[in-house]
């Protein structure tokens, strides 16, 4: 369950591990202080791992699903010797404190449930307090290990897309940063890379939050990655000089019929990269496929504060009581999508068909749709 | 000469302005304070106007060459009863101060050049000193009043292609801040506001240096026009939820077969207005245009420091050694542009025949193309 964590030629970062075993602690990438400086904390009890996700020094909902798995053996890591139900206890109280860190992440509470359910598994067959602060242990592992998994799938699957040469544009962070493992949108790219691919990136800085300029370029740097940082405005032009290939994303929600949810700016990108006849990838789990909703009309916008647009650090860029129109995210049309990247494989110019077949392919289950009307709620979106 | 320079409904504020008659001064708005804090500057003598030009308290090329025209004015206005030689002698380190003020700015030395002629003219038919003198208050006021004159004529045309209730999108800066007038692409939305027509605006933030949020909204609100910014990125995203009728937009220079340059990000908004059904309108004088250059493809892109992007307020938001790209301009084909609206008239679809035709009509002289290859150097651009 120990890991490196240093960085080396097209190694993307590891944002968060588990180290020492156990008894152990997580290592973690301190993502407030990026990219000016680059901290790894040593997280070592429940009340740091809660103030750790509370200051986002830990982001991304796989990283925060992760974090909450490793922050549950934090708190029940020691009782070794105590009953079952002294572990119990233990992993509530434990659970309810992470809980509140972050409320609404839901990968948080999907780990913290995960978490909660192996362990009632084991003390409903009679498992002592060790062998369920053992199962906890294995739980939490897997949970990152899925992760993991699932991002090098992608990868894998993403990579054919890549050839030798590809100068690739993208928006916003979907990278490891974000995850347990390599990233969904970057995946592809540190495996292109480590294949010996030559591969250069465009990095959208992606106002108003800058993820583009802060983590993106960071995380590839890192990993001896070619970036270079445009602002979004660029975008269009680098596409009209012929410098980009192929654009690839990541997502945070996809519609049964193939709609694309993701950070705002995607959608002129997705667009723009139409207009030049380049070639426009998303990347994303399964699981982010929400197969209750038929396209992206019903898809609610969260809007954010006007304070991320005029006062961007600090220092106010637009006049007082200037009125701010900034939504989180924007949803790309299917037809401007060239391919969906899964962990399964590759959907290229996705349908509900397509989608529906692969969930089928998958053994997942596919769940009814949601009554007619628009989604209510403002903040669905992770 | 004197003129007011207050804020009322749907006015223009003026940037610049010569008050107090022979003698006076020159009142002006501090951009360098703009959005936060909104200050006029009283500029009494050469030096001030040096300084006022060199800090970029006064900007856009059309103002500027006013400023120095009336800079003209305050160096030799108090020579009263001097020698007709006295007066040139000090026109001529006048002239001199002023054009080490910003030695970039073509409209500066076009302003002071005119200036000397009208002096040397003046002198060259006997006049006094005083007359010399008197002349030169006409010459100021003329640079000034066809400024005004252009913008105004641009400014109704412009309006009648905006219908009551239009929702208008801009980029960057093309307004009264930037000319001795009402501007060029906020010419026809203050006209149209003055028409009675209910307008609103979407200003684009305009990154790197975000003169949309700083300058665009500023002066918008001020003339009490409803005005809503946005992100870049932002951009395609409400053209796709139908918030937006037209998008109207300056420009740097347009090739004689209307390739339009403005500033980076104007491409990728026409692409998008174009992908939209949304026409997109282009406001220029004719001495915007380039007759010289066949096409858009020989105008030379000035590329910006990285630091504009990386450290947008003295604060680094991007990776040390973090490559950027950063072009100044773009230029946007002919083909999607909906029109160029001039100070004589509107040419739609422009074609190099109907831009040609136009300055026949206007009686100005068309000059021979360059010859083939792109044209060198990376400062061309005003």
């Amino acid at each position: 369950m120990t890991d490196i964590n240093s960085a080396s030629a097209n190694s993307p970062l590891e944002t968060l591990s588990w180290q020492g075993g156990r008894p152990g602690h997580v290592q973690m990438v301190e993502q407030t202080l990026l990219p000016t400086e680059f901290l790894e904390l040593e997280v070592r009890t429940v009340d740091e791992m809660v103030d750790a996700i509370y200051r986002l020094a830990v982001r991304g909902a796989p990283a925060i699903g992760v974090a909450a798995a490793y922050g549950v053996l934090l708190g029940v890591q020691d009782l070794t010797g105590s009953t079952a139900q002294e572990v119990m206890a233990s992993l509530k109280e434990t659970c309810d404190r992470l809980a509140k860190s972050r409320p609404t992440a839901v990968n948080l509470f999907w780990a913290l449930e995960r978490m909660s359910a192996c362990a009632e598994s084991s003390a409903a067959a009679s498992a002592s307090g060790d062998e369920i602060i053992g199962a906890l242990f294995e739980e939490a592992a897997s949970i990152h290990s899925s992760d993991k998994d699932t991002c090098q799938r992608m990868g894998a699957h993403g990579a054919e897309l890549i050839r030798d040469g590809a100068r690739i544009l993208t928006h916003c962070n979907a990278g490891s940063l974000a995850t347990g493992g390599m990233g969904t949108a970057l995946a592809p790219i540190y495996t292109a890379a480590q294949q010996g691919k030559r591969v250069s990136v465009y990095a959208d800085e992606t106002r108003p939050l800058l993820q583009g300029a802060r983590l993106t370029a960071f995380e590839l740097m890192r990993a001896g990655i070619e970036t270079t940082l445009i602002t979004d405005n660029t975008a269009g032009w680098v596409m009209r000089e012929g410098r980009v290939d192929m654009v690839i994303v990541g997502s945070d929600r996809i519609a049964r019929n193939g709609d694309v949810c993701n950070k705002i700016g995607t959608y002129s990108v997705a667009v723009l990269a139409r207009e030049h006849g380049i070639p426009f990838f998303v990347v994303a789990p399964l699981s982010t496929f929400d197969m209750t909703i038929a396209d992206g009309s019903r898809i609610p916008i969260e809007e954010r504060p006007s304070e991320e647009v005029t006062n961007p650090f600090g220092r106010r860029i637009a006049p007082e009581d200037c009125k701010v129109y900034s939504p989180a995210f924007d949803v790309t049309p299917a037809r401007l999508v060239s391919g969906i990247v899964t962990e399964v494989g590759i959907l290229r110019n996705p349908t509900s068909y397509a989608i529906e077949a692969a969930f089928k392919d998958a053994g997942l289950e596919i769940p009814d749709l949601l009554d007619s009307g628009a989604v209510k709620g403002t903040s669905a979106l992770r």
